[in-house]
Protein backbone atom coordinates (compact mmCIF):
# COMPACT_ATOMS: atom_id res chain seq x y z
CA UNK A 1 0.00 0.00 0.00
CA UNK A 2 1.43 3.04 -0.83
CA UNK A 3 0.75 6.63 0.51
CA UNK A 4 1.76 9.72 -1.09
CA UNK A 5 2.61 13.36 1.20
CA UNK A 6 3.01 16.04 -0.94
CA UNK A 7 5.37 18.59 0.23
CA UNK A 8 6.15 21.61 -1.11
CA UNK A 9 7.87 24.71 -0.34
CA UNK A 10 6.92 26.80 2.85
CA UNK A 11 5.62 23.78 4.19
CA UNK A 12 4.85 22.88 8.23
CA UNK A 13 6.94 19.82 8.81
CA UNK A 14 4.87 18.24 11.23
CA UNK A 15 1.88 18.14 9.16
CA UNK A 16 3.82 16.18 6.94
CA UNK A 17 6.00 13.52 9.54
CA UNK A 18 3.17 13.20 12.34
CA UNK A 19 1.28 11.35 9.85
CA UNK A 20 4.04 9.62 8.15
CA UNK A 21 5.54 8.27 11.76
CA UNK A 22 2.06 6.62 11.84
CA UNK A 23 1.71 4.90 9.24
CA UNK A 24 5.40 3.79 8.49
CA UNK A 25 5.16 1.89 11.31
CA UNK A 26 2.74 -0.39 9.68
CA UNK A 27 5.18 -3.03 7.48
CA UNK A 28 2.35 -2.98 4.69
CA UNK A 29 2.08 0.55 4.12
CA UNK A 30 5.04 2.53 2.31
CA UNK A 31 5.09 6.24 2.44
CA UNK A 32 6.83 8.14 -0.71
CA UNK A 33 7.13 12.10 -0.49
CA UNK A 34 6.39 13.41 -3.54
CA UNK A 35 6.43 17.00 -4.86
CA UNK A 36 6.97 19.42 -7.95
CA UNK A 37 10.29 17.79 -8.42
CA UNK A 38 12.59 15.25 -6.66
CA UNK A 39 14.74 17.42 -4.08
CA UNK A 40 14.89 19.15 -1.27
CA UNK A 41 12.07 22.00 -0.15
CA UNK A 42 12.41 23.70 2.94
CA UNK A 43 9.08 24.64 5.59
CA UNK A 44 7.91 28.04 6.36
CA UNK A 45 10.95 29.37 8.30
CA UNK A 46 13.88 27.91 5.73
CA UNK A 47 14.98 26.20 9.16
CA UNK A 48 14.65 22.41 8.05
CA UNK A 49 14.70 21.05 4.39
CA UNK A 50 12.89 17.28 3.90
CA UNK A 51 13.33 15.59 0.51
CA UNK A 52 10.89 15.03 -1.96
CA UNK A 53 11.71 11.65 -3.73
CA UNK A 54 9.59 11.53 -6.46
CA UNK A 55 7.45 14.13 -8.66
CA UNK A 56 3.62 14.60 -8.64
CA UNK A 57 3.98 12.83 -12.22
CA UNK A 58 5.86 9.88 -11.23
CA UNK A 59 3.10 9.01 -8.50
CA UNK A 60 0.36 9.20 -10.66
CA UNK A 61 -2.15 6.78 -8.99
CA UNK A 62 -0.95 6.45 -5.21
CA UNK A 63 -3.31 4.58 -2.73
CA UNK A 64 -3.65 7.12 -0.64
CA UNK A 65 -2.74 10.84 -0.69
CA UNK A 66 -2.48 13.07 2.44
CA UNK A 67 -1.67 16.52 1.21
CA UNK A 68 0.18 18.29 4.03
CA UNK A 69 -0.40 22.06 5.23
CA UNK A 70 2.13 25.61 5.62
CA UNK A 71 2.07 28.94 4.79
CA UNK A 72 3.36 28.04 1.03
CA UNK A 73 -0.46 26.52 0.42
CA UNK A 74 -1.64 30.28 -0.03
CA UNK A 75 0.45 29.84 -3.57
CA UNK A 76 -0.67 26.12 -4.24
CA UNK A 77 -4.25 26.86 -4.53
CA UNK A 78 -3.42 28.95 -7.91
CA UNK A 79 -1.04 26.42 -9.30
CA UNK A 80 -2.97 23.79 -11.50
CA UNK A 81 -0.60 21.28 -12.26
CA UNK A 82 -0.37 20.41 -8.69
CA UNK A 83 -4.38 20.81 -8.47
CA UNK A 84 -4.84 18.40 -11.67
CA UNK A 85 -2.25 16.12 -9.61
CA UNK A 86 -4.72 15.84 -6.76
CA UNK A 87 -8.34 15.97 -8.77
CA UNK A 88 -6.55 12.64 -11.02
CA UNK A 89 -5.26 10.77 -8.10
CA UNK A 90 -8.12 11.35 -5.80
CA UNK A 91 -9.69 9.08 -9.10
CA UNK A 92 -8.30 6.33 -7.70
CA UNK A 93 -7.18 6.88 -4.00
CA UNK A 94 -8.69 4.56 -0.98
CA UNK A 95 -8.90 7.84 0.51
CA UNK A 96 -7.73 11.52 -0.23
CA UNK A 97 -6.45 13.50 3.27
CA UNK A 98 -4.91 16.43 4.23
CA UNK A 99 -3.69 17.97 7.65
CA UNK A 100 -4.06 22.11 8.35
CA UNK A 101 -4.09 24.05 5.75
CA UNK A 102 -3.54 21.14 3.35
CA UNK A 103 -7.64 21.24 2.74
CA UNK A 104 -7.28 24.38 0.71
CA UNK A 105 -5.69 22.78 -1.71
CA UNK A 106 -8.38 19.73 -1.94
CA UNK A 107 -10.78 22.56 -1.95
CA UNK A 108 -9.33 24.85 -4.47
CA UNK A 109 -9.32 21.48 -6.14
CA UNK A 110 -13.18 20.92 -6.23
CA UNK A 111 -13.04 17.86 -4.02
CA UNK A 112 -14.40 19.72 -1.04
CA UNK A 113 -17.84 21.14 -2.89
CA UNK A 114 -20.34 21.08 -0.36
CA UNK A 115 -18.77 19.06 2.41
CA UNK A 116 -17.98 19.64 5.73
CA UNK A 117 -14.22 20.03 5.93
CA UNK A 118 -11.49 21.50 8.74
CA UNK A 119 -8.44 23.18 8.31
CA UNK A 120 -5.96 25.24 10.56
CA UNK A 121 -8.16 27.40 13.23
CA UNK A 122 -6.81 30.36 11.68
CA UNK A 123 -7.30 29.23 8.07
CA UNK A 124 -11.29 28.61 8.46
CA UNK A 125 -12.50 31.83 6.45
CA UNK A 126 -10.34 30.94 3.84
CA UNK A 127 -11.57 27.14 3.82
CA UNK A 128 -14.75 28.61 3.77
CA UNK A 129 -14.46 30.69 0.90
CA UNK A 130 -13.55 27.82 -1.27
CA UNK A 131 -16.90 25.90 -1.07
CA UNK A 132 -16.03 23.75 1.98
CA UNK A 133 -18.06 23.92 5.23
CA UNK A 134 -15.82 24.56 7.86
CA UNK A 135 -16.43 22.48 10.47
CA UNK A 136 -14.62 23.43 14.12
CA UNK A 137 -13.50 19.12 14.64
CA UNK A 138 -10.45 17.72 14.74
CA UNK A 139 -11.03 15.38 11.96
CA UNK A 140 -13.46 15.40 9.94
CA UNK A 141 -14.12 12.14 7.96
CA UNK A 142 -16.32 11.16 4.68
CA UNK A 143 -15.93 7.35 3.96
CA UNK A 144 -18.81 7.43 0.87
CA UNK A 145 -16.30 10.06 -0.88
CA UNK A 146 -13.05 9.09 0.80
CA UNK A 147 -12.20 12.29 1.92
CA UNK A 148 -10.97 13.19 5.70
CA UNK A 149 -9.51 16.58 6.74
CA UNK A 150 -7.67 17.11 10.31
CA UNK A 151 -7.37 20.24 11.75
CA UNK A 152 -4.37 22.28 12.60
CA UNK A 153 -0.65 20.48 12.03
CA UNK A 154 -0.70 18.03 15.41
CA UNK A 155 -3.94 16.29 14.20
CA UNK A 156 -2.66 14.43 12.00
CA UNK A 157 -1.28 12.51 13.85
CA UNK A 158 -4.79 11.64 15.54
CA UNK A 159 -6.10 11.46 12.11
CA UNK A 160 -3.23 8.87 10.48
CA UNK A 161 -4.20 6.37 13.48
CA UNK A 162 -8.14 6.65 12.27
CA UNK A 163 -6.46 5.95 8.76
CA UNK A 164 -4.65 2.96 9.87
CA UNK A 165 -7.93 1.51 11.62
CA UNK A 166 -9.72 2.13 7.76
CA UNK A 167 -6.30 0.68 5.80
CA UNK A 168 -5.54 -2.25 7.97
CA UNK A 169 -7.47 -3.07 11.22
CA UNK A 170 -7.57 -1.68 14.71
CA UNK A 171 -4.85 -3.85 16.34
CA UNK A 172 -2.32 -2.29 13.36
CA UNK A 173 -3.10 1.28 14.92
CA UNK A 174 -3.08 0.68 18.30
CA UNK A 175 0.66 -1.39 17.54
CA UNK A 176 1.66 2.11 15.88
CA UNK A 177 0.39 4.40 18.34
CA UNK A 178 2.17 2.25 21.01
CA UNK A 179 5.31 2.61 18.49
CA UNK A 180 5.40 6.29 18.86
CA UNK A 181 4.21 6.13 22.50
CA UNK A 182 1.18 8.63 22.02
CA UNK A 183 -0.37 8.86 25.02
CA UNK A 184 -0.09 12.55 25.35
CA UNK A 185 0.50 14.72 28.52
CA UNK A 186 0.41 17.93 27.26
CA UNK A 187 1.50 20.60 30.14
CA UNK A 188 -0.47 22.87 29.49
CA UNK A 189 -4.03 23.21 28.04
CA UNK A 190 -4.30 25.79 25.40
CA UNK A 191 -4.64 23.51 22.74
CA UNK A 192 -7.96 24.55 21.16
CA UNK A 193 -9.27 27.91 20.34
CA UNK A 194 -12.22 26.82 22.58
CA UNK A 195 -9.55 26.41 25.15
CA UNK A 196 -7.07 29.14 25.40
CA UNK A 197 -7.24 32.57 26.50
CA UNK A 198 -7.51 35.63 23.98
CA UNK A 199 -4.32 36.54 25.08
CA UNK A 200 -2.90 33.16 23.96
CA UNK A 201 -4.85 33.61 20.67
CA UNK A 202 -3.36 37.31 19.79
CA UNK A 203 0.40 36.03 20.87
CA UNK A 204 0.16 33.02 18.32
CA UNK A 205 -0.77 35.61 15.94
CA UNK A 206 2.05 37.75 16.58
CA UNK A 207 4.35 35.02 16.31
CA UNK A 208 2.83 33.49 13.02
CA UNK A 209 3.15 36.81 11.94
CA UNK A 210 6.66 37.30 13.08
CA UNK A 211 7.84 33.85 11.64
CA UNK A 212 6.63 34.37 8.17
CA UNK B 1 18.33 31.36 21.60
CA UNK B 2 19.67 28.64 19.16
CA UNK B 3 18.71 25.04 19.71
CA UNK B 4 20.22 22.38 18.07
CA UNK B 5 18.82 19.20 17.37
CA UNK B 6 21.35 16.75 16.45
CA UNK B 7 19.83 14.41 13.28
CA UNK B 8 22.15 11.52 11.95
CA UNK B 9 21.22 7.95 9.70
CA UNK B 10 18.53 6.02 11.00
CA UNK B 11 16.72 8.30 13.03
CA UNK B 12 13.05 8.50 14.10
CA UNK B 13 12.11 11.53 11.98
CA UNK B 14 9.16 12.87 14.72
CA UNK B 15 11.17 12.71 17.57
CA UNK B 16 13.37 15.82 16.22
CA UNK B 17 10.39 17.64 14.34
CA UNK B 18 7.85 17.14 17.19
CA UNK B 19 9.92 19.44 19.31
CA UNK B 20 11.32 21.46 16.06
CA UNK B 21 7.50 22.39 15.30
CA UNK B 22 7.13 23.50 19.31
CA UNK B 23 10.29 25.57 19.43
CA UNK B 24 10.09 27.55 16.40
CA UNK B 25 6.75 29.03 16.56
CA UNK B 26 7.95 31.16 19.40
CA UNK B 27 9.84 33.93 17.09
CA UNK B 28 13.17 34.58 19.52
CA UNK B 29 13.76 30.55 19.01
CA UNK B 30 15.41 29.47 16.13
CA UNK B 31 16.53 25.71 15.15
CA UNK B 32 19.52 24.38 13.79
CA UNK B 33 19.52 20.75 12.28
CA UNK B 34 22.95 19.47 12.86
CA UNK B 35 24.93 16.12 12.03
CA UNK B 36 28.44 14.50 11.57
CA UNK B 37 28.41 16.95 8.40
CA UNK B 38 26.14 19.26 6.21
CA UNK B 39 23.32 17.11 3.81
CA UNK B 40 20.94 15.01 3.82
CA UNK B 41 20.34 11.64 6.65
CA UNK B 42 17.70 9.09 5.99
CA UNK B 43 14.88 8.00 8.32
CA UNK B 44 15.21 4.56 9.77
CA UNK B 45 13.28 3.20 7.20
CA UNK B 46 14.95 5.08 4.18
CA UNK B 47 11.91 6.89 3.27
CA UNK B 48 12.90 10.18 4.38
CA UNK B 49 15.61 12.41 4.09
CA UNK B 50 16.25 15.33 6.24
CA UNK B 51 18.93 17.64 6.04
CA UNK B 52 21.49 19.14 7.66
CA UNK B 53 22.42 22.86 7.82
CA UNK B 54 25.48 22.94 9.85
CA UNK B 55 28.08 20.01 10.92
CA UNK B 56 28.66 19.28 15.15
CA UNK B 57 31.83 21.49 14.86
CA UNK B 58 30.12 24.20 13.10
CA UNK B 59 27.66 24.55 16.12
CA UNK B 60 30.11 23.93 19.46
CA UNK B 61 27.50 26.07 22.16
CA UNK B 62 24.15 26.03 21.09
CA UNK B 63 21.91 27.50 24.18
CA UNK B 64 19.76 24.02 23.98
CA UNK B 65 21.17 20.58 22.43
CA UNK B 66 17.83 18.05 21.94
CA UNK B 67 19.07 14.15 20.93
CA UNK B 68 16.39 12.50 19.16
CA UNK B 69 16.34 8.68 18.98
CA UNK B 70 16.01 6.18 16.50
CA UNK B 71 17.22 2.69 15.60
CA UNK B 72 20.79 4.60 14.47
CA UNK B 73 21.19 5.74 18.27
CA UNK B 74 22.49 1.63 18.67
CA UNK B 75 26.00 2.53 16.92
CA UNK B 76 26.57 6.34 18.03
CA UNK B 77 27.03 4.99 21.31
CA UNK B 78 30.51 3.96 20.27
CA UNK B 79 30.81 7.57 17.92
CA UNK B 80 33.52 9.45 20.18
CA UNK B 81 33.45 12.15 17.96
CA UNK B 82 29.86 12.91 18.54
CA UNK B 83 30.18 12.01 21.89
CA UNK B 84 32.83 14.45 22.83
CA UNK B 85 30.59 16.99 21.23
CA UNK B 86 27.93 16.20 23.06
CA UNK B 87 29.81 16.48 26.17
CA UNK B 88 31.57 19.82 24.94
CA UNK B 89 27.90 21.75 23.74
CA UNK B 90 26.63 20.25 27.84
CA UNK B 91 29.03 22.42 29.35
CA UNK B 92 27.39 25.62 28.02
CA UNK B 93 23.75 24.49 27.32
CA UNK B 94 21.03 26.01 29.02
CA UNK B 95 19.29 22.49 28.72
CA UNK B 96 20.53 18.90 26.73
CA UNK B 97 17.68 16.93 25.84
CA UNK B 98 16.81 13.92 24.32
CA UNK B 99 13.86 12.14 22.83
CA UNK B 100 13.08 8.44 22.48
CA UNK B 101 16.31 6.81 22.85
CA UNK B 102 18.32 9.65 22.03
CA UNK B 103 18.77 9.74 25.80
CA UNK B 104 20.85 6.56 24.80
CA UNK B 105 23.33 8.92 23.33
CA UNK B 106 23.28 11.43 26.49
CA UNK B 107 23.97 7.97 28.91
CA UNK B 108 26.71 6.98 26.27
CA UNK B 109 28.64 10.66 26.89
CA UNK B 110 28.39 10.02 30.95
CA UNK B 111 25.79 12.55 31.40
CA UNK B 112 22.87 10.65 32.74
CA UNK B 113 25.32 8.54 35.48
CA UNK B 114 23.13 8.30 38.52
CA UNK B 115 20.13 10.35 37.41
CA UNK B 116 16.60 8.85 36.85
CA UNK B 117 15.66 9.40 32.93
CA UNK B 118 13.81 8.25 30.71
CA UNK B 119 13.34 6.91 26.74
CA UNK B 120 11.45 4.46 24.36
CA UNK B 121 9.92 1.40 26.47
CA UNK B 122 11.47 -0.96 24.31
CA UNK B 123 15.09 0.60 25.11
CA UNK B 124 14.70 0.85 28.90
CA UNK B 125 17.01 -2.52 29.62
CA UNK B 126 19.99 -0.20 27.32
CA UNK B 127 18.94 2.76 29.14
CA UNK B 128 19.33 1.19 32.36
CA UNK B 129 22.90 -0.60 30.94
CA UNK B 130 23.96 3.44 30.85
CA UNK B 131 24.41 4.37 34.35
CA UNK B 132 20.66 6.05 34.06
CA UNK B 133 17.86 4.89 36.38
CA UNK B 134 15.09 4.49 33.77
CA UNK B 135 12.12 5.63 35.22
CA UNK B 136 8.81 4.97 33.04
CA UNK B 137 7.38 8.65 32.83
CA UNK B 138 6.88 10.85 29.93
CA UNK B 139 9.07 13.69 30.92
CA UNK B 140 12.04 13.51 33.08
CA UNK B 141 13.60 17.11 34.10
CA UNK B 142 16.78 17.57 36.18
CA UNK B 143 16.81 21.47 36.33
CA UNK B 144 19.84 21.70 38.39
CA UNK B 145 22.09 19.29 35.90
CA UNK B 146 20.09 20.85 33.18
CA UNK B 147 18.95 17.81 31.53
CA UNK B 148 15.52 16.58 30.16
CA UNK B 149 14.70 13.40 28.42
CA UNK B 150 11.59 12.15 26.88
CA UNK B 151 9.61 9.42 26.44
CA UNK B 152 8.94 7.48 22.77
CA UNK B 153 8.57 9.48 19.80
CA UNK B 154 5.64 11.78 20.26
CA UNK B 155 6.82 12.44 23.69
CA UNK B 156 8.71 14.99 22.52
CA UNK B 157 6.31 17.51 21.93
CA UNK B 158 5.44 17.54 25.46
CA UNK B 159 8.65 18.04 26.39
CA UNK B 160 9.35 20.92 24.20
CA UNK B 161 6.14 22.57 25.35
CA UNK B 162 7.93 22.32 29.13
CA UNK B 163 10.89 23.76 27.39
CA UNK B 164 9.77 26.76 26.05
CA UNK B 165 7.61 27.58 29.30
CA UNK B 166 11.35 27.25 30.80
CA UNK B 167 13.09 29.30 28.02
CA UNK B 168 10.60 32.13 27.31
CA UNK B 169 7.57 31.88 29.67
CA UNK B 170 4.38 29.89 29.76
CA UNK B 171 2.34 31.97 27.88
CA UNK B 172 4.81 31.28 24.62
CA UNK B 173 4.14 27.89 25.35
CA UNK B 174 0.73 28.21 25.50
CA UNK B 175 0.50 30.32 22.28
CA UNK B 176 2.99 27.37 20.38
CA UNK B 177 0.61 24.53 21.65
CA UNK B 178 -2.45 26.78 20.20
CA UNK B 179 -0.71 27.12 17.24
CA UNK B 180 -0.04 23.79 16.37
CA UNK B 181 -3.22 22.61 17.67
CA UNK B 182 -1.81 20.50 20.41
CA UNK B 183 -5.16 19.02 22.01
CA UNK B 184 -4.74 15.77 21.32
CA UNK B 185 -7.90 13.20 20.77
CA UNK B 186 -6.37 9.95 20.27
CA UNK B 187 -9.10 7.14 18.54
CA UNK B 188 -7.61 4.37 20.74
CA UNK B 189 -6.09 4.34 24.27
CA UNK B 190 -2.66 2.11 23.54
CA UNK B 191 -0.19 4.79 23.55
CA UNK B 192 1.99 3.61 26.58
CA UNK B 193 3.08 0.31 27.59
CA UNK B 194 0.15 0.31 31.06
CA UNK B 195 -2.67 1.08 28.66
CA UNK B 196 -2.13 -1.26 25.91
CA UNK B 197 -2.82 -5.04 25.67
CA UNK B 198 -0.24 -7.74 25.55
CA UNK B 199 -1.18 -8.68 21.94
CA UNK B 200 -0.70 -5.26 20.95
CA UNK B 201 2.84 -4.94 22.67
CA UNK B 202 3.77 -8.18 20.70
CA UNK B 203 2.53 -6.67 17.58
CA UNK B 204 4.12 -3.93 17.84
CA UNK B 205 7.25 -5.69 18.33
CA UNK B 206 6.34 -7.69 15.39
CA UNK B 207 6.48 -4.41 13.05
CA UNK B 208 9.27 -2.87 14.70
CA UNK B 209 11.38 -6.06 13.57
CA UNK B 210 9.91 -6.10 10.51
CA UNK B 211 10.61 -2.92 9.62
CA UNK B 212 14.44 -2.68 11.33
Amino acid sequence: MQVAIALFPRNTALDAVGPYEVLQRVPSIDVVFVGHRRGEVRTENGMLGLICDASFDEVPRPDVLLVPGGIGTRTLIRDEPMLDWVREAHQHTLFTTSVCTGSLILGAAGLLDGLTATTHWAAADILGSMGALYTAQRVVEHLPQRIITAAGVSSGIDMALRLVELLVDRQAAEASQLMIEYDPEPPFDSGDLGKASEATRLLALEYFTQRH
